[in-house]
């Protein structure tokens, strides 16, 4: 899998909204109701990220969930964690 | 819930094999065979969180999971943290 140029992520970023790149990954963080919804949604991402065979660093903390993607093969963002991003992103739309 | 003095934190602690405090709170990580054993754990950890309405601070990246407890309303390290520890090492040991 190709490490994408920083160019290509800021252009493919142009189509998700509350994302960002820095450090070699692409970041974006949610604030749910409380608890029980910010791992509901966690528990729908874990399938899907395990499905794909690629899986998020991601922080929580009661209602607040923190996702970082990267590609560790790749030591950067690759086509992978932009799929996943936009898996990530359907759940949310689905459960908003 | 009364904050904890640190004396009275390191004399809990040591009923805890690889727990520390630092910073306001007790920390401990884990490590897994893949994601899905340490998703699976988080899930059992998650409900019992929730049952103890109290929440852990933690982040995974694959088969790693690192968690850090302390009392957001006492700003500090509390019974509840404790509580919540235990439980955690209880389902830990359940499932190793």
């Amino acid at each position: 899998m190709k490490k994408l140029s920083e160019d290509e992520i800021h252009n493919k970023l142009k189509d998700f909204d509350g994302w960002t790149y820095a450090k070699g990954a692409i970041h974006t963080s949610f604030q749910f109701e409380n608890f029980k919804e910010a791992f509901t949604v966690m528990t729908r991402i874990a399938f899907e990220a395990e499905a794909q065979q690629h899986h998020p660093n991601w922080g929580n903390v009661y209602n607040q969930l923190e996702i970082s993607l990267s590609t560790h093969d790749a030591d950067g963002v690759t086509e992978k964690d932009f799929k996943l991003a936009r898996t990530i992103e359907d759940i949310i739309e689905a459960t908003g």
